[in-house]
């Protein structure tokens, strides 16, 4: 769709940035697409990661988008700057810099702790993002891969989602918690009631007007298309507790 | 390698299977392939599964074995009929069916319990290969995804461990457990401590029987190959836990 803005991820989760998205551009066209098949990108090397983050940017180029969000913590992590020299003068954005500058706004003097992905947390997109602010700040991360399976269960609160944060959370360390997957904001307000003395930050809101502030108008229908590289099904189900309403429609694509 | 046995998984459950034929057939070679850049089959569509399923056979093919395990069971439950009308005559073998033997032959009245990924049960693979055994067996599914998450994490007891098995668990119900996923078996000594009055089986071992009394005599260097589509690092590191041993040697290959 000519003029639309591209939305990827390598899954569901992304459809937290796209929700801010519309929020943020209420007219604007977008196409989701969610590489369902390959998904978690979280664990794959950044090579990987790049491969298949440029194959679902071409994609997306092909069906007209003028601008490129990547939704996915992983793929902005690793992919971004790779996909910028490629798709230059594309405007493309990422969710790592939003992130670390939203954890940067509210944090005190005990820092940021960095909950993400396994790669995410080995690349270090983070830790250099919240460095670029200032070389100061205590920065702590921890890779939570049971948090994704988690989320993609639908499961938010309860038992079993508080055996799985309480390992990952712990006591003492920086009070500001970057959630920087974009599976883990489903759990914010779990997590809000579980540790009311902590911050907790995502980059959806302010990926989403750093794109406002960078696109400036944006004309269009206010249309969305979702594409998958699977489960066409699954995704409307299971996006639709990451989205927060139904999905339907959803095109099956092969990268 | 001419005449190996190849072994295709998803990513490194499988390496329980490789290990109990390597057990049955010391002087077979093996070839090991595991789809790391794609892992996990378990929320894939089916038709997606037998897509790549059937691209690792090719490749297995390709380098000369003369005979195919397919360790994976969603893998085994979605796509080996479909692999052996493609590959025919070639032998090839699945984990669903002997997993069910297995469990048929330690059972009780109160039948069998199988904990798989959501496709393995979505499949019905093991229902049917059950009901096949004997139509009056009470059979209860559960899919148990956070297992593999935290089987892949090296995580296999403790109160994390607990809390998720405690979930997909529950009292009552057939007291036979089958672990219809290759991750599984490595949560067993935990679960028999848990819950000593249930018996509970995997399909390593039948399947290793299987292969070695179809095949009869295998000769060759007793050496193993190992393929991944990802992450060598990692395969050797997480492998290591499923195998029981170290893994060096690791080779890259692209599907």
């Amino acid at each position: 769709m000519q003029g639309a803005i591209g939305v990827f991820d390598s899954g569901m989760g992304g459809l937290t940035v796209l929700k801010a998205l519309r929020a943020e551009l209420p007219d604007a066209d977008f196409i989701y697409l969610g590489d369902t098949a390959r998904l978690p990108y979280g664990t794959k090397t950044p090579e990987t990661v790049r491969r298949y983050s440029e194959q679902a940017a071409r994609l997306l180029v092909e069906r007209g988008v003028e601008s490129l969000v990547i939704a996915c913590n992983t793929a902005s992590g690793l992919a971004l700057k790779h996909l910028q020299n490629v798709f230059a003068p594309l405007p493309l954005f990422g969710v790592v810099e939003p992130g670390a500058q939203a954890a940067a706004e509210v944090m005190d003097e005990t820092g940021v702790l960095v909950l993400a992905t396994e790669s995410t947390v080995a690349g270090g997109a983070y830790q250099a993002s919240l460095s670029a602010i200032s070389p100061d700040i205590p920065i702590e991360t921890r890779a939570c891969p049971l948090w994704v399976t988690l989320a993609e269960q639908g499961i938010t609160d309860g038992p079993l989602t508080q055996a799985i944060v309480q390992h990952d959370m712990r006591e003492g360390g920086p009070n500001t918690v970057l959630l920087g997957c974009t599976h883990f904001p489903v759990f914010k307000s779990f997590l809000r009631q579980q540790y009311p003395h902590h911050r907790f930050v995502d980059s959806a809101a302010t990926t989403a007007s750093a794109v406002r502030d960078e696109l400036k108008q944006v004309e269009g229908r206010g249309s969305t298309q979702f594409l998958v590289t699977d489960g066409t099904d699954r995704f409307g189900r299971v996006g639709s507790y990451f989205l927060g309403e139904e999905i339907s429609d959803v095109e099956l694509v092969d990268l």
